[in-house]
């Protein structure tokens, strides 16, 4: 099963794909991560426009069965009309091609990582070293967190 | 000059389409108002696919040079989380066919429509039904705050 985690942003969107080998115990591998960066110097429109394409190429070549999408709440101080736009665009993105979605609040992505809700930022990428047999920290922080996500999907299942 | 007026939702999204004859020391028509309405059956992604389409296809018949959105801020409790989401995914149609796009926020249209920015949606119709010369409102609701903003556009130019 192909996961594809997703942490939205409008100058950056953090991704990771993952599969599980659902027939061998679940055995989860890292095929691909990175981020969407956006053009500073661009519209808003235009930014998210660059997304909608950039996620539009990812959901092609890799053909993900489910995506997972952070949850987003107005309290946080980080969540801003511009990101929440651009989190709109991510979600009719994988609607148009049909991608089942599911979302998570971070706090469950840290709890299903590592057992704890409030968990630092390097626990989570531990975590996710050690669930993908990683021997170096997927960079940037963005992927990391898009993988997080990507995994939650699959333990959540 | 033809504009494009929305007020953005997951919904309902009303839209206003105008035609000022600049020529004609700035006489304004109605071309066009209405809503786009999502199925509520529908996920979030699905009912946003919707509203793109629909807008693809309002911005291929009328071919607007000016699109007017109306602008959100996070204090108005009617400013939730599928609605802002629904506005990027409106925004982003907008830049993909390079329609040009300003913004303003409610009170700033109400105070171009009526002079002031406290007026009551009375008089905001009322307004719209003088400078497009209409014996009747136009209808539903959010097809004339569509309007009133397409408007505002034309006189903040």
């Amino acid at each position: 099963m192909r996961i594809l985690g997703i942490d939205p942003g409008l100058a950056r969107v953090g991704y990771g794909m993952i599969e599980v080998e659902e027939h061998r115990g679940g055995a989860q591998h890292l095929l691909d991560c990175g981020i969407i960066r956006t053009d500073p110097g661009r519209s808003e429109g235009e930014r998210m426009v660059e997304i909608a394409r950039d996620l539009r190429v990812l959901i092609r070549t890799w053909q993900p069965q489910l995506a997972v999408v952070e949850k987003f709440f107005f309290y946080r101080s980080s969540t801003t009309i511009s990101v929440v736009q651009a989190r709109g665009v991510l979600m009719m993105t994988l609607a148009r091609f049909k991608v089942p979605v599911v979302e998570f609040p971070p706090m469950q992505i840290k709890l299903a990582l590592t057992g704890h809700g409030h968990a630092q930022k390097d626990d989570v990428l531990e975590a996710v070293m050690r669930e993908l047999n990683l021997d170096t920290p997927p960079r940037p922080d963005d992927a990391a967190d898009a993988l997080a996500a990507a995994l939650t999907g699959w333990f959540q299942r």
